[in-house]
């Protein structure tokens, strides 16, 4: 069985199609990987790329596509609504299968020192890679952002990892690490305020609010407004779907909405998700209907997709064979 | 030996990134093919994928991919400067490997059936898929574009192929077919006279210019201007490069442009080229030089690539592993 890793780079571009195309070519051209999926996203300006294979050559893509994504966007100009400190913002290394932690923190570190020496980029490493858990979060890392960078980086204890000890002007630095899977899981509701939605997150997540946990384990949320949708939304990372899966975390939040008095409208994936957690939310949905299904038959993504939609999860635009895909890889 | 297709869709998108990156995922999400390269170009408004698999796969991911451009392209208000005639303007099958074109030629028809009859736009076969040789080319077919082809249609002779007999106002119409392996390769002058260009152009490809035949075969030719070098260039297609290698085409455009008093300042691939002809390109130029090589020795892609920069070919921007890649599919 061979090893292999998923990596969900994201790049400070959301707009300009052959920069984005420049990058997913840098990785597509790897022998070894294979490009699963390009999320452009026009107002955050960022793209998230997802690919996945053997681990020397998911280091050698993702290597080609931070130095091309620093060869092509220019952080002195770029603007967009996502926080962001460098072109290629952050690249996260996923165990997928036959894989431990311990291996893939490994193959992080490989490309963290190849990014910092031979690019010559600020490298900041995080998650299971970053053994100080002062600077192991993301959100803490990237606080101040790029413009905050050309000072952070002097201060003590925010000297980067590998690479120079200097912020680049164009490129920005960059987050790179190991870390466990994730699914990025949004919930829309039928209000534009986006202090409910804040309420809401602030109930559920594990973080809670002012010292009180929230409901539900592994889940990190906020609340905002998306344009998109005219709409507040519950805006989450599921870091451990085993335990806390989308079916549970749905529900729960259309609870706390409803003590709130909002409703939920549905829900979307950002990227991926495993097909056997797309399979349990259907089952659960029709299990709540009170129909009896068979667990020897062939319960398939369609079954669970249609499931998820009159179980309002909504959205789910998800290409059904890259979540295959990602299991038989 | 596994049969390879490979497969160069056009797209009449090339600034959109969100409706660019889901044409490719719903390549990229098929198993069985590889996606190797994404070409948007702005001003043409176009995009050129080039992907290669399984014959039965590229047929899936081929119709995967005309479905979602027709979707998201809306063709009554897309513009460009590159001729088109629909959201897929054209999408060509070529024999890499394994495959006769006799062969190539069901798959296409298979894929064409499809788009026909399942989405239900008017599709054009092309080029060895077209026994009628008064419809064969693609730029006849194109003739009149989009606007001219709610005419053209009903006109005696151009019943599509297989779909509806009336023009779909939002997709267009496609062109399919199976054909030889092509390669896209334009030269640069040191001049902006487009007549000069064309004049290049008219004395080397092989249908000439008013009945005289030009001095090169397997090319077809037209001489442009290109805003973004500032320069005119002569722009082909060499559609047999084992009898019309890159280098001869270079050498006999410089010989002409010398003629005209211009001069040639680089060239450059617009997609991919195998990797032998590469090779061959470099060992040419070496020998030009008068350097002796051994052919038993490793004449890899990076010398041929330097020689070919010192033979004045100019800009090479295609990356080797995907040319490598073309070959050990």
């Amino acid at each position: 069985m061979k090893q292999i890793i998923e990596c969900v780079p994201n790049f400070s571009e959301g707009i300009n199609a052959e920069t984005i195309a420049a990058i997913a070519n840098a990785i597509s051209s790897v022998e070894g990987v294979r490009l699963l999926n390009v999320d452009p996203g026009h107002d955050a300006n960022r793209t998230v790329i997802t690919f996945a294979g053997e681990p020397q050559a998911v280091v050698d893509a993702a290597f080609a596509a931070i130095k091309t994504a620093g060869q092509l966007i220019d952080m002195r100009t770029q603007k967009g609504e996502h926080p962001r400190m460098g072109a290629t913002d952050v690249c996260p290394l996923v165990p997928v299968r036959g894989i431990s932690m311990d291996e893939v923190v490994k193959y992080a570190d490989l490309l963290a020192r190849r990014v910092g020496e031979e690019l010559q980029i600020p490298v900041y490493l995080y998650e299971n890679s970053q053994p100080d858990n002062r600077r192991s979060n993301l959100s803490v890392i990237r606080s101040g952002e790029y413009e905050g960078f050309f000072d952070k980086i002097n201060q003590p204890g925010w000297q980067p990892d590998y690479g120079p000890d200097e912020m680049d002007a164009k490129r920005g630095a960059t987050v790179i690490g190991a870390r466990n899977y994730l699914v990025a899981y949004n919930i829309t509701l039928d209000t534009k305020s986006v202090d409910v939605a804040k309420k809401i997150a602030y109930a559920v997540r594990e973080s809670g609010y002012k010292g009180a946990p929230g409901s539900l384990k592994f889940v990190k949320a906020i609340g905002w407004y998306m344009d998109e949708y005219n709409a507040a939304q519950v805006s989450m990372n599921l870091t451990n779907i085993e335990h806390t899966p989308v079916h549970i975390v749905f529900e729960e939040v259309r609870r706390q909405a409803q003590k709130l008095g909002a409703n939920v409208t549905g829900s979307e994936l950002i990227g991926l998700i495993p097909l056997s957690c797309l399979v349990e939310a259907g089952k659960y949905f029709l299990e709540l209907e009170g129909i009896n299904y068979n667990p020897d038959e062939n319960f398939n993504v369609e079954t669970a997709v249609n499931e998820l939609k009159l179980g309002a999860l909504g959205k789910f635009e998800v290409d059904q064979r890259v979540i295959e895909y990602i299991l038989n890889i």
